[in-house]
């Protein structure tokens, strides 16, 4: 498995950074959860002053063989429906992308059909994973492959100079792929960890949990080897957000994670290297029941609990604004000093 | 009393957006808390697309006599200072003004001394308030003036167009008086409500609790008349706020409120005149444990729960990219026939 070199967080800026806030003009500690957030930038990007501008989108599709069991609320069609939907603009994530003047960029991974688009950046592995209740979702390869793409996408971004990275997915059925592979790294039952991803029904639920049960038992994923975890039940949209987020952590680029699904890529990214958790934020807490699951195993708090549930990277895209506000906050205001203002008594 | 005239909710308009948004290209539900603000925009704005752009905020500063009793971290001076550092634009909500591209007004209402500045927006009613626990802190005229200003000089920046109104305060002492108003609406014990406002001490924190019981055993302002606890234990820039909110709702304006004292105000305008909640947003949950009670007696749930204890209206600013999510969302997303994407199976 190849080796990445993520550097250590900077404490000590963070702790002359930490000081810093405390002259600025407000009372100590009174911006909370912001404080707290641009410390751990300035840790990240070894800098006193961090920013997070211009931010980056990468939106990995890729389809599912798992999509056979009739797992999901949507055909498997959908997933080439919505990246065409990416290109002309019109889905979530490029509304908010557009909104925090982001650059976006949509890759092609796995998804079953060829799309013919200028804009879209065609690193197909394969035509969608195989479906994972009969045999491996991908071979070992294909899921080193589908990381490297990730990693070299996300390097590429960040040559272009983006300050901070969003990652999103598209694949119809990786709720259930994403479940499987949190219920190996966390060795928690399924039961508790699958949710009704885009809306099934009670009974698809209850069908949904027997298929992840049934695909655990014949794969056997090793729960010490994320490679393993991912050719046997994972995705390579997954594989992909798990690329993007080591080479960011590479280059001190904070992280923002999203959903279920992209929580369960950095699960896969902490089993590869440890200290690339040091460089994620983790943005929103998802209704799908494994997220919380997923976030406690990553050792960080959501942002925000805005009932979110689309992936794409919305949740992360919608929290930009606040990691944004943490910036400006450190790098804008007066201090005490500077504007004149006495103490505390 | 004046009598304000706030026009119903169109709440037809908001089932027609509930049902455009179950068309969009996502998963039904699966935006959140964005698909019930941006449906609660709607019925406030009568618009089947609200814009909140451009927002305004308005900052309302007033002394408080009460401070004489020592119950504040920072001296009186402080709110001076502050106002100067609003002017120079070295301030939190400066920031995060420039940040959402805001309309920025200072407000003097009742700071004690005279500052000569020529963005300062001079209204002052009375060189700070009287110290309510040796007499009230205003009479009654002066705090139906103190509304009228803030009723003023909102409808002001809804005549320049604002689509979104803003309102914070600076008031050394503004936690005190927030808390006797707030146990005056509530009727809880004031030990559950008062907390440590800009970081006072734990021995701070007991003497503040007995001020506010002795002052309001002394003042017993009537719980049914909200001139009269605004008069008897209140602050001109809460005053202010009240005003501001009652024109805003009169005017189809949404109010994004902010923490302790901005609810606090809130409270007052609904004691004025109930359906102004109708236009109100509370942006996010604050440390001071009274504002927990007072979101509750307004019937509303937070948007962010960051830690935030800071007030200026910085919650509510850095709330508002939120809100604005919403509204780009409704224009902005592609409907799943537009993109010609499947439906649900």
């Amino acid at each position: 498995m190849k080796k990445y070199r993520i550097p250590e967080l900077n404490k000590d800026i963070g702790k002359r950074v930490y000081e810093y806030i405390n002259t600025l003009t407000k009372p100590v500690g009174s911006l909370g959860r912001l404080e707290e957030l641009v410390i751990q930038l300035a840790e990240m990007k070894n800098e006193n002053f961090p920013s997070v501008t211009k931010p980056g989108v990468l939106v990995f599709a890729a389809d599912h063989g798992i999509t056979a069991e009739g797992v999901s609320a949507y055909p498997q069609a959908v997933t080439e429906q919505m990246v065409r939907n990416f290109l002309s603009g019109g889905a979530a994530i490029n509304v908010f992308s557009r909104q925090i003047d982001a650059m976006l960029e949509i890759i092609d991974i796995g998804v079953t059909t060829d799309i013919e688009h200028t804009s879209l950046v065609n690193k197909k592995i394969r035509y969608g994973t195989a479906n994972f209740s009969q045999e491996d979702a991908m071979s070992r390869e294909e899921a080193e492959a589908a990381i490297e793409v990730g990693y070299s996408q996300a390097l590429e971004m960040v040559k272009r100079g983006v300050q901070c990275l969003i990652l999103g997915e598209m694949g119809i059925g990786n709720t259930t792929a994403s479940s499987a592979v949190l219920a190996v790294l966390s060795n928690k039952d399924v039961n508790s960890l699958v949710g009704h991803g885009t809306g099934i029904s009670s009974e698809q639920y209850l069908h949904k949990v027997q298929v992840i049960k049934q695909a655990l038992r014949q794969r056997d994923p090793n729960p010490d080897d994320p490679i393993d975890v991912l050719a046997k039940v994972g995705g390579l949209e997954i594989a992909g957000m798990t690329g993007a987020m080591l080479a960011a952590a590479e280059n001190r680029i904070p992280v923002l994670v999203d959903g279920f699904i992209c929580t369960t890529a950095a699960l896969i990214a902490q089993a590869i290297s440890k200290q690339v958790v040091d460089y994620m934020i983790v943005t929103h807490q998802s209704v799908e029941p494994g997220h919380e699951a997923a976030i406690t195993l990553l050792g960080k708090k959501p942002i925000l609990n805005l009932g979110l549930r689309l992936g794409e990277g919305t949740g992360a895209a919608i929290a930009f604004p606040i990691v944004q506000s943490a910036t400006l906050m450190l790098k804008e205001m007066a201090t005490f000093s500077s504007a004149g203002i006495s103490e505390k008594e």
